[in-house]
């Protein structure tokens, strides 16, 4: 039964499929600062009253909301409005919208007026509405004056109507006349506002104990060799160095070369195997240097322009301090002693997981504490970024709790997952608050493959929150294609990755197009830079370097290349060849790629002359950001022809118009 | 910081999606008593833990809640669970996820022992997870037994291996160790339970007025006279007749024949123009008989298996008791005289709507019980079906209250949503609670309308809380194709309606083929029934009765035409021939119909054949039930020519298998 203290619930506007959101508003959408966040809305409310709404949203930090007009387009029922993203940091959404009693009213009297009928009844309730309107100050005594003007009969009704339908009068009467009148949308939708880093860079993996320069004496790298690849870096146009682990490197059951359970003396270990006797997750590595060398690397890159980013890998080497300052932090055997990681019947006596859920709840704080305390450490020490290894295999709540505590301290900390699992778990990290993930774009080759993958990443619940990074290489995956395709094959994949995620990152000896796999059917490098010293001739022949340049001062420079939700993949009857388009305010890029590194392909590639606005045999011309070489085209189909002795691509831009 | 007191709230599983839900719990999504249910969820968590889930489930008027199975398919992390739905009412459905320690520990045994490791400690493991269980009873004492069993280091591992993987100790291990290892979905999501009527019915909308047989001296019909008209209609197989508003007609503002504002004695007015000195909602128009004839043709109806459907048009006439009664229930004009209708500079003096809101709260909940109540009343004269009349013009909080009140009460009571309106108000209507809905479906007579339309209906937030009935008229329209198509256009809209969707219905007249306008250009018809009595003879030549009734047969036997959700649109070269797919179980249909009413049309429509099981050259037979003919046809693609002077399509049940 509707009981009276029931009626301020009943709404008398609807408000759903409030956008965007992510599984509605348990998790928060991601933007960039300076991006306009556009929100969107079905309003509806029976009968014909015209509808007032607007969105409600409090920046982070803030106790008060902020409202931003909404209005509605072709569809009545559909609105959005725009909030201006100007803080890092978690904002809330809303919408809230009203019957417009007073709009409707002076739209009905318009029409009355212009049907010539009698409006005299017709001014003495829009007199009433005014006086139940409920501003303050001088706008309360401004209505007052009005509406007396409205119920005077004593004056025209061409006067009256004159001020009725004053724009004046619209304004002071706009919004709600009355609290219970409002429908607010709920609940309110977290957004979340990272620096445009956490979308768009260009990432270089580099080990730094391989960076000691070749001809001298061989001898473990160190941040200052590290330091001197950054002239070269830079020019290359990089954005971010990540660089593996840098802390002591266990000794306890460290492998050898090539992943060998056995090592000998000179070799160094993996640097995932964290902490020694030099201590742990806080500590440098002594052959890398010492930890005044690590701020001079991250502030001599910053100085060129480039972050450094850090692995942050949560596990222990059985000779981390932790093992022994901390065993309630670890899975204990029955035996008391500390459990090395396993996946039955696999057994790897290098690594000691940690026991995130602890026994005692107290432990377990103190532990995640611990784990976030890392992060500030770092932070401290100047890095901003942070690719985070296999945060899958932690719980996800630990993530959740742990990189939102990180951001409320440093909103301008970029997270980066470095999972390769099942979908829903990538995408669940990027719901729980990873700026960026890696992605599967190394194992898709082929255009159908692309084509799917893609697909996925374009579908709304995955373009909200989950920003890809497409590594092209890593040091545990040398794809098949790379193995076999050798240089044009690498000149291939550098393209895609480039030009379709605006995040994308190589690991070094990607530019020597290096491609020999540990053996034929595996996707591990022989000579894993992972278990030894890789010191390399970064000017051999045939390097690629001149691709990534170009690639990358074309990103910095063009912003269709900057985004990934314009990415719209074009159908190719040649399935060797890939055709996509990115379109960002005026500039539209048209890209065809060669997925073939063995043979020249050709085909009639689609072109939406429709979309383009061009008539059906009006001449256009694509110019090729890579050559600067323009073609003209006219019609729905253009001709593109690729040797891979020559380009991977062409990178057009459409031009309309044929002249030259 | 994460705190003592926070740790049960941190998930160790993350349960996302969880369907189906309109609006995130917001709205019912709505199913058929004796529907299963299945509940899907994405369930993942880090590590390779396995999990367990089921789904929680509230029957209506249930405190407690009952669980269902949940398991996964191909996907690892989208489990789906059935929950049969076996009482009219509203149900909450939720889905509870857990890390499945056990079994994770109990899998993994299997691998060691299959690896040949020693598990010594392993299986002190496993006694130490048994003794954390935490069961009643019998199973308590039987898990201590056990535990003592696996821990036994005087017996062999071999033996303890064995208790170890016995399936009676899984089963007495299946559930969470722990409440707070638990992750509950939320909100729970309401799932709306009506009898199957709520979807599926065929259904005859006729004015009593008119009923008086044809022949005798002309008099204003009868309850009694509708009465003598059910053996017919129920010899066509209608499930339902629907009669406009009952109630006493108001004579103030009598709108004439075709609409004309003025109207002669004998005018009997429109039905829509509700109340008169005789009465209101709750009464019934003298000339139709008394409330006892009214129970009697209900009655009468029921016996032929015929349910009478009421209209139910919240909007008096002037006449009506209301308005002297309660004034206060109606706009008032600043004079203190009631607003009749207007749509500025439109007025329409027969009608004073409700104003919902009132003034006085005391007034409003007077007001909306008293709505209520008309439904109550013809509940208890038995009706259980009502034909809402233009809901979209008053508040959906008003229905969405009123709805669910009365169907607590009678939950069998089913709601027909009458708004012609912009899609996502018929939608909002949907979702606040209407059991079905009129459509759009008059006016789509292309193939691209159709398909466009349809494809609207089938998208997930439409099709779990929409549905759809299939009028093919109403005395309101008439639409150009039946107007100019005649007799072989009422063939083709009538098969499309009773093939298309599970609910349909034709106005009286329609199977009579009348289609004259009120004039050129009009969709009203000429001589409208809303304003004057319209006796027919109901066996004039040429009327479509044999195909009404073979169809409505038709569809009581073939359960691929009692759903929607079920309907798939094939692509046609041909856009006059419609070509879609019903299938349920193992009975396949295809339809084709013909949409040109003028000419022949052919085509080569095509076959999923891979869907079917089909070789690329296996035969197959395709038998149309309207004629009982069989085709043999081959291959993806199958020859269908229709001559609208034979038939309107082919009606095929798929037969795997070519020979006769």
């Amino acid at each position: 039964m509707p009981s009276s203290d029931s009626s301020s619930k009943l709404p008398r506007v609807f408000i759903d499929e409030v956008a965007p959101s992510v599984d509605g508003g348990r998790h928060a959408v991601k933007r960039c600062l300076g991006d306009a966040l556009v929100v969107g809305a079905d309003i509806y409310k029976d009968g014909h009253d015209l509808i007032g709404a607007r969105v409600r949203f409090r920046p982070p930090g803030e106790r008060d909301w902020q409202t931003a007009a909404m209005s509605y387009d072709f569809d009545f029922d559909r609105w959005s409005g725009s909030v201006p993203l100007d803080l890092l940091g978690r904002w809330e959404i809303a919408v809230e919208a009203w019957p417009d009693y007073f709009a409707t009213w002076r739209t009905d009297l318009g029409k009355r007026l212009q049907a010539a009928q009698d409006v005299g009844a017709e001014l003495l309730e829009g007199a009433a509405l005014l006086r139940r309107a409920r501003p303050g100050g001088a706008a309360r005594k401004r209505l007052t004056e009005i509406a007396h003007l409205l119920a005077d009969g004593a004056r025209s009704q061409e006067e009256r109507c004159v001020a009725a339908l004053d724009p004046e009068l619209a304004a002071l009467m706009d919004g709600p006349l009355a609290p219970a009148h409002v429908t607010r949308s709920a609940p309110s939708l977290p957004v979340l506002v990272e620096r445009e880093r956490a979308r768009l860079g260009a990432w270089y993996e580099l080990f730094p104990r391989s960076q000691a320069p070749l001809g001298g004496r061989p001898r473990h790298g160190t941040f200052a060799d590290a330091e001197r690849r950054l002239p070269e870096l830079a020019m290359l146009g990089f954005d971010v160095i990540y660089l593996p682990p840098v802390h002591p490197i266990g000794r306890s059951h460290r492998k050898g070369p090539n992943n060998s359970r056995t090592s000998s003396a000179g070799d160094p270990g993996s640097p995932w195997a964290i902490g020694a006797r030099e201590g742990g997750h806080t500590a440098v590595h002594p052959e890398l240097g010492t930890i005044d060398d690590f701020d001079r690397l991250v502030r001599a890159a910053a100085a060129h322009g480039i972050e450094v980013a850090l692995d942050y890998a949560l596990q222990c080497s059985p000779d981390h301090p932790w093992a022994t300052e901390h065993p309630e932090w670890f899975h204990r055997r029955p035996d008391g002693s500390i459990r090395y990681a396993e996946n039955p019947p696999k057994k790897y006596e290098d690594i000691y997981p940690i026991n995130f859920w602890c026994e005692k709840e107290s432990d377990r704080v103190a532990l995640w504490e611990a784990c976030r305390d890392i992060f500030l450490f770092w932070i401290e020490h100047g890095v901003r970024i942070f690719r985070v290894d296999n945060p899958h295999t932690k719980p996800f709540a630990f993530w959740e709790w742990c990189l939102r505590d990180v951001q409320e301290r440093h909103p301008d900390v970029v997270f980066l997952s470095e999972a390769f699992t099942r979908p829903k778990r990538m995408l669940g990290l990027a719901k729980i608050g990873f700026s960026q993930s890696y992605t599967y774009f190394t194992w898709k080759n082929t255009s159908w493959e692309l084509r799917d993958f893609l697909r996925m990443l374009l579908e709304p619940e995955w373009l909200e929150c989950y920003r890809p990074n497409f590594f092209a290489n890593t040091p545990d995956i040398l794809h098949e294609y790379l193995q076999k395709g050798g240089r044009p094959a690498f000149r291939t994949r550098l393209l895609l990755a480039a030009t379709l995620s605006p995040s994308y990152g190589i690991y070094s000896g990607f530019e020597l197009c290096e491609n020999v796999p540990l053996h034929e059917g595996s996707e591990e490098y022989l000579d894993s830079e992972k278990y030894q010293l890789r010191p390399r001739h970064w000017d051999a022949q045939d390097n690629i370097k001149p691709d990534i340049a170009q690639l990358n001062h074309l990103r910095r420079h063009h912003p269709a290349l900057q985004r990934f939700d314009n990415l719209r993949i074009l159908d190719c009857e040649n399935p060797n060849i890939f055709w996509y388009r990115k379109k960002a305010g005026a500039e539209d890029l048209f890209i065809a790629v060669n997925l073939d590194p063995y043979a020249a392909q050709e085909a009639m590639v689609p072109v939406p002359i429709d979309e383009l606005g061009l008539d059906a045999d009006a001449p256009y011309r694509m110019r090729d950001l890579l050559t600067d070489t323009s073609y003209q085209w006219r019609g729905p189909r253009g001709y593109v022809r690729l040797d891979p002795r020559e380009r991977a691509g062409h990178l057009f831009r459409f031009e309309a118009g044929g002249s030259t």
